[in-house]
C-alpha cells in the first residue's frame, strides 16, 4: 500500500492550494492529491465558459500549480480512521499521516417535478459534463435560468451574449437578495433587463414540462415559460459523504464541522472549502458562504496547521462580486438587511462620485459605495461598492476595514491614494466619504458660534 | 469689516475639502473661502490637460462643493493674529473666529542659468498661465521635460499623446526614484520609452540656452538637446510666507509646523495641505509628501477639530498611483531603500499573476505586487502594484494594511475576495500571496516526516 505523509482528498481550487501550501510551508513533498476529474474547472469561471471565454479547455485550473504533490484520478470511496487509510473506488488504499479533505459540493437540485428530463441542466464541475452542455447549448433559442443568484444571473449574462433568449425565475423578492443590498440587486436586475433578459422575481417554478425533454416551465404563478432549455443555479450543497460515513461531525450547515484551525473532529484529519462548515466573523455562527476565495483561504490555513496549530481562522467575512452587462458591484461582509437581523443598530452611509476625476476625463463613470455600520461601537459591519471594474479590489479595501474593526472615524479619516485615471477625485472619494455620512447622520453637527 | 466665523485662506482642494467638512461636521454656514484664482484647477489633472483632456476649462474644480460657504477672489497679504484679521491686496480686512490656512504650494525653481527664458514652463495651477501654455505648446515640436517625477513624467507621457517629441532628463538614477521601488522605476521608465520618449537619467540640466527663448538645453554630461519648449516639475514648494510673516512656527521640510490635529502654533490658526507640515506614519518625523489626497484628508480633519480636538491625524502614509503609457503603477508607505535607510530589517514578498481569471480570460495582463515588511515585528511598511489599472485601488488595500499594522501572517490569510473580470484567481491573489512569499523568506520552511 502506497502510504504518504499528506493525501488530500479533491483536486480543484481548495486541494490545490492545501497542496502548494503544504509544500511552502513545511517543505513537504510526500502528497498525494485524489482527484475524480482528470482536470479541474476554474471554479467561478464556468459561467463564462459559455460565453466570454467559448470553451471548456479555455477553464481548466493548472495542474503544474501542484508542485511535487502527486496526482491520483480516481474516486475515494471510504477513509479508515484507525489505519488511517483512503479507499479508492478501485478498489486501492492509500495511507495518510494528515488527511484533508476537499471535496467541494454538488449543485443543489430542488425537488420540482421534471427536474429529470433532458435538457435541464446544473452546473457541475465537471469537464465531460460541462463539454456535453456547451454541445447542447449550440442549439438552443430560449432558455430558463432557475436562480437568481450569482451562478444564475453569469449563466444567464453569458448565455444572452452568444445570443440566446434568456428568463431568469428567482423565488426571492429580488435577485441577489441573500448577498446585497437592496441597491445593488436592483441594480443587477435592470442592468440585465437592459441587456434583453428577462427576470421574473418572487416566483418559484412548480413544475418543468415536456414529454422526454423540457419544453417549458409553469410558475408558481401559474405563468408558462416555454423553453427550449433550463439551467438550474440555485446553490450549492457540501459534499460529506465521505467525512460524515467516517464518522466525522457535520455542522448545521451541512459542511464538515471545523474548529478555528480547520481541523475536523479527528486531529489528524482537516477539512476546507465548500464541503467544510464556515463561521461568521461576526459571531462566530455558522454561515453557508461557499467560495472558491473562502475555499484557498481555508486551505492555507490547514496547510499552515497541519502539524501544530499556527493560523487561525479569524471566520468568514464573504467578500463577493460579479458583473452584469455592464454594472459591476461588489459586496463584503453583512448586509444591512443582515445587521439587523443579528441584532445591530445599523447606520449605512453612502458617496458617490465619478470613476476617475476630472469627470471629464474619458470612461469616467458614476461609482457608488454604501458602508454599514453598528451605531454602538462604530465598527463597519460591511459594504457594497457598485458599477465599475474598480469594485472588485474596492470590497476588499471594504473586507480589510471589516478584519480590522476599523470605526466610521478612521475610515473617514483613511489616508487613501488618489489619481485621475484610476479613482475618484480627493475631494469625493467614495469609501471615505460613505463613512464620512454614515458619521453625521450619527452625531449630527456639533452647533456652534 | 466683515467677520466670519471661520476664514479659509485658499481654495484649491485642501480649502474646498475643509469648507465643505466644517458645514457637515458643524453645520457652520458663516464661511468665506479667500482664493487667488478666478477657477481652481484639479491639481492632479493638470498634465491631462494637454493629452487626453485637451483643454484648461475640463480640469476644473466645481465651486459647488463649497455649498453655503462664500467665495471671495482675492490674494490675502497679510494676517493680524491678535485683531484675528485677514488683509487682503484691495486693502479690504475680514475677520475671523477659526482660521484656516490651505496656501498650497508653488513649482520649485531651480537655480538653473536661463531658466528665465521664454518658452520655459512650470506647473502653476493658475488657469491663465496654463491656457497660454496650452497656446505655446500647439507650435513646438521638441519638448524638454526636467524632473522625472509623477508630475514630469505625466506631462512628458500626455504631450507625447498630442504628438509632440519628449525628452525626460531626471538628475538621480531612476525616474520615480524618491517614491517607487526600483523595479517600479525601471518599468515606468521602459513603459515611456516603448512610447517613443527619450528618458536620460543620472544627469541634470546645466544650462537653458537660447537668445531670447529656449531652444536648447545643455545636460551636466555636456551634451546638448535641441528643444523648443522646456517644462520643469521637479517639485514643490510650500506657500507659507504669510503663516511666516504671521510669526507661526514652519517645520523643517518647509511647511507650516502643525501638531498631530492640524493646529498651527496659534491655537485658532490650522494649516492644511501643501503649505502644511507632514510627519511620517512610520516614525513621526517631517515627510516632503505633499498630494492632493494627503491634502484632502488634513483639511477633513482640521474641520472636525475646529473648536474641539476630535480626530488626530495618524501621519502621513505617502499613496501614489501613476499611469505611464498603457502601464498603471502604484505604491503605498515605505519603498525597501527608505525603510532600510529608517533602520528596518525589510523583508520584501512579490507575487504576480494574471489580473483575471482564468488567464484565458479576455484582457487579462499580468499584475505584480510586493509588500515591504518589518522582519522583526512582522508589519507590513508598504508596497507597490503593476501594472493594470486595479493598482490605484490595490494601493488603497495596501495602505488599509498599513494603518492597521497587519502582519505578514494576517495578510497572508486575509479574506479577499474574488471574480473572474475583477481579480486575479483565489489561487494566486497577488496581495496576500505577497505576504506569503515574504513569510517564506522569514520562517523558511517546518521540516516535518
Amino acid at each position: 500500500m502506497e502510504k504518504y505523509e499528506l493525501v488530500i482528498i479533491g483536486g480543484s481550487a481548495a486541494g490545490i492550494q492545501a497542496a502548494m501550501c503544504a509544500q511552502k510551508h513545511h517543505g513537504l513533498k510526500d502528497i498525494l492529491v485524489i482527484r475524480m476529474e482528470e482536470k479541474a474547472m476554474v471554479p467561478c469561471g464556468i459561467p463564462y465558459i459559455y460565453g466570454t471565454l467559448g470553451a471548456v479547455e479555455k477553464n481548466i485550473m493548472p495542474d503544474k500549480l501542484l508542485g511535487e504533490a502527486k496526482l491520483k484520478i480516481g474516486e475515494a470511496v471510504s477513509i479508515d480512521r484507525k489505519g488511517k487509510t483512503v479507499k479508492l473506488k478501485d478498489g486501492s488504499e492509500v495511507g495518510y499521516n494528515k488527511l484533508v479533505i476537499a471535496t467541494g459540493s454538488n449543485p443543489m437540485q430542488p425537488p420540482i417535478p421534471g427536474i429529470d428530463k433532458k435538457g435541464v441542466w446544473f452546473a457541475w464541475k465537471n469537464t465531460d459534463y460541462l463539454e456535453e452542455l456547451a454541445k447542447a447549448i449550440d442549439g438552443v433559442g430560449d432558455i430558463v435560468v432557475i436562480g437568481g443568484g450569482f451562478i444564475g444571473l453569469e449563466f444567464a449574462d453569458e448565455c444572452r451574449k452568444r445570443g440566446h433568449r434568456i428568463t431568469v425565475v428567482e423565488l426571492l423578492e429580488h435577485c441577489l437578495q441573500l448577498v446585497c443590498s437592496t441597491d445593488l440587486c436592483l441594480r443587477a436586475e435592470e442592468a440585465l433587463k437592459e441587456t434583453g433578459i428577462n427576470i421574473i422575481t418572487g416566483n418559484g417554478v412548480k413544475a418543468i414540462n415536456g414529454t422526454d425533454k423540457a419544453t417549458s416551465v409553469t410558475l408558481q404563478s401559474g405563468e408558462q415559460i416555454p423553453c427550449d432549455m433550463v439551467i438550474i443555479g440555485i446553490g450549492v450543497v457540501p459534499n460529506v459523504k465521505l467525512a460524515k460515513d467516517a464518522g466525522l461531525d457535520i455542522g448545521p450547515t451541512g459542511g464538515i464541522k471545523v474548529d478555528e484551525f480547520q481541523r475536523t473532529t479527528d486531529p489528524n484529519i482537516f477539512a476546507v472549502g465548500d464541503c467544510a462548515e464556515k463561521y461568521s466573523f461576526f459571531n462566530g455562527l455558522p454561515v453557508p458562504v461557499r467560495l472558491a476565495s473562502v475555499a484557498t483561504r481555508e486551505a492555507k490555513i490547514a496547510a499552515a496547521n497541519l502539524y501544530q496549530p499556527q493560523w487561525r481562522n479569524i471566520g468568514t467575512i464573504g467578500v463577493f462580486a460579479t458583473v452584469m452587462g455592464d454594472s459591476a458591484m461588489a459586496m463584503a461582509g453583512l448586509t444591512d438587511t443582515k445587521a439587523k437581523e443579528l441584532g445591530y443598530d445599523v447606520v449605512v452611509g453612502e458617496a458617490q462620485a465619478a470613476s476617475k476625476h476630472p469627470g471629464t476625463m474619458p470612461e469616467a463613470h458614476p461609482m457608488r459605495v454604501s458602508l454599514a455600520f453598528d451605531r454602538r461601537s462604530g465598527k463597519i459591519l460591511g459594504g457594497c461598492a457598485c458599477c465599475t471594474h474598480a469594485v472588485g479590489e474596492i470590497a476588499n479595501i471594504i473586507a480589510a476595514a471589516i478584519v480590522n474593526g476599523m470605526t466610521m472615524e478612521q475610515i473617514a479619516m483613511f489616508p487613501m491614494g488618489t489619481h485621475p485615471w484610476l479613482t475618484a477625485s480627493p475631494l469625493a472619494y467614495q469609501f471615505t466619504d460613505a463613512a464620512s455620512n454614515a458619521l453625521h447622520k450619527v452625531k449630527g453637527v456639533t452647533q456652534v458660534a
